[in-house]
């Protein structure tokens, strides 16, 4: 029912199927150059920050366009903190937890619930600093969201908040029950801030397509979490520790991965749409993995160099390497986080990166309205068709 | 994380902002012959089917590819039937319902909520008949869920069901409190039918690119509600009211519409983004609305008249004709529709159309990826920044 009035014709414009390098709108918030094996979060290096910076400074990065200094960091911190409470956030996890779904069908429904029991309204009804406090609050409340419906379904209790520490420890606290380290606060830090956004993937692009019929933050956030979901987008990080657990020890990993290739299988982990070089995502995450040392490291370390040269053979004119699926699943499950948060851990860190394409999005006031070539049977009575132009 | 390997380079491929007249896909559901002024659903007239059939019909239609025969449509009503029992979907619906909601928001949860409970899978993890009933389940309840949390919002009660009467007349059953006639049904009925489906809009474009990473059903369609539930999307039909509401008699509507046009406001309910004819939905409309007769449909007609003279004076060279919004909003007041279910009752008709298009693009197994044409600041440090291909 779009109330924009353009010229519109019959002339449909071809592209290649999935939208493959087809630059839909323009944007100030990343760049991924695929041929060079970098990424950027503005003017920054993405693996630099991440090696660097908190997740609250880097969320900051997004959702300002800058990095803070000391005090705005400070405010910045003390917003995520207070739209953590308040009554109505837990009612809303109350609600979906009493439905009894897993955590990401979950969290799907809490943000519109939220949205809708605190009056959220359209983008375009909202001054610029408005829909960032309802982005900030909507980011600011899913560690929240994820690790209450984890404890409620599985039975745990709420950890107590540790104050002195940031978004990041608190979070693995609440779902390992520890108190993290330092060195795994880094590694999950480092983890998060290098997957927060990777160019126009289907999830953010859904979101913009979303901010672009003027809805509120949380419809695009949510349909956005439906789409990173989906397993060709979000993957199955834990699948690459399946493979991990068949293997007993080093040395039956070359069989393994021959027999795999041989009865036609994928290998989980291996290989990525954009990058031609390594994945710079693997490369830090591989680092870190190193770091943290041990043997299921030893491990995956190997099942690499293995799985490398296997595929090099099998598949010579591809350059199939570790994607970051490979070493974040190892990185995650070496600083405890449970296998069905992967993918929702996935979604904290991604999260930010929507709020910051919706609020982007929200500054074109023009619909992403696209077509479609029709190739079914033509109109079957022709008494019904019209002719052309009928008044 | 996408799995998919595709090689990527970095020469992108320029389109029309908002991707207007840009083929995205192919589909065989329908086809919107803008200049030519009409629709088809399949090889069928829309209007024509929204003339002459029920929504079970045209529903078979979209998730069957035909529509039924007397068999085919007895056995297509026992299971949307069958799919609104089920103590699972209460609970989800009681869930919503505390959080305290409007319905738009409620509905964008409690599909996610029920298939979370449910354990709806990927689509890739389904065969065609499996995604079917997983959608036809989703379309089923949402008349069940939209009635029920406008019920608890407004403290009305259930209505009891009309088992002998069909989804439209239930539908309306349950928010007026009335039995509708059949003139009233029908009405409702060509309403649903016309705004199945409309092209590739932003919801169903949603619809298709969440579907596209293989997520499961609801996430589709949930996401697709969130776009349709921006009001550059979804429009504000009661706002064609607000205008009607203002003024007391057809002697008015001359001097209100050179206010309003003269105060640089645009009239709500006039042009659209496809038709440079008329609109044939709003065609449709208008018939029925005459059918259906009254002061409120008589002052309609004035004021479509002097709108449709006046914008031809005040933008001449553009074809601003009466859209869709303006007669589906005085045929759903007639017939008693509370304005805050305009919106819904839109959805309600609308979902049948996504649940197609996301069982069409589930046959693709390619992820709808775009890219953006990066325009912020290069890299800060020259330092960090890698030199071409550095490996």
């Amino acid at each position: 029912m779009g109330v924009q009035i353009d010229r519109m014709n019959d002339d449909l414009i071809a592209v290649p199927r999935g939208l493959t390098n087809v630059a839909v709108t323009e944007t100030a918030i990343s760049d991924v150059r695929g041929l060079e094996g970098y990424y950027q979060y503005r003017e920054h290096s993405a693996t630099e920050l991440a090696r660097t910076r908190t997740l609250e400074e880097v969320s900051h990065l997004f959702l300002y366009g800058a990095l803070p200094d000391r005090d705005a960091l400070a405010r910045f911190t003390q917003d995520l903190t207070a739209a953590q409470r308040g009554d109505d956030l837990a009612a809303v996890i109350d609600a979906v937890a009493s439905a009894g779904t897993d955590v990401l069908s979950g969290a799907k429904a809490a943000w519109p619930l939220l949205a809708g029991r605190r009056r959220m309204r359209p983008l375009y009804d909202l001054t610029r600093d408005q829909r960032r406090a309802d982005a900030l609050a909507l980011v600011a409340v899913l560690p929240l969201i994820l690790t209450s419906l984890w404890q409620r379904g599985h039975g745990a209790g709420a950890a107590e908040p540790l104050p002195e520490r940031g978004v990041v420890a608190n979070y693995l606290h609440q779902l390992t029950g520890r108190v993290p380290t330092a060195a795994e606060e880094r590694a999950i830090t480092a983890y998060l801030v290098a997957v927060i956004d990777h160019g126009l993937n289907a999830s953010t692009f859904t979101a913009r397509v979303i901010a672009s019929t003027a809805a509120d933050v949380a419809s695009a956030l949510a349909g956005a979490l439906g789409a990173l979901s989906g397993p060709l987008h979000g993957g199955a990080p834990s699948r690459v520790l399946d493979a991990l657990d068949q293997l007993s020890s080093p040395a039956d990993v070359e069989a393994w991965i021959r027999g795999e290739l041989a009865a036609g299988r994928r290998l989980m982990g291996f290989g990525h749409a954009i990058y031609r070089t390594r994945d710079p995502r693997s490369e830090l995450l591989k680092e870190i993995a190193i770091g943290l040392g041990g043997d299921r490291v030893d491990l995956a370390l190997h099942f690499e160099e293995q799985a490398e040269q296997a595929l090099a053979r099998s598949k010579p004119g591809r350059a199939l390497h570790a994607n970051v699926e490979f070493y974040a699943a190892v990185v995650l499950e070496r600083v405890g986080v449970p296998r069905d948060m992967f993918t929702p851990t996935f979604a904290l860190a991604r999260t930010i990166g929507w709020a910051a394409h919706v609020l982007e999005q929200a500054d074109d006031p023009k619909i992403i309205r696209p077509s479609a070539r029709y190739v079914g049977p033509a109109l079957a009575s022709p008494a019904t068709a019209p002719a052309t132009a009928p008044r």
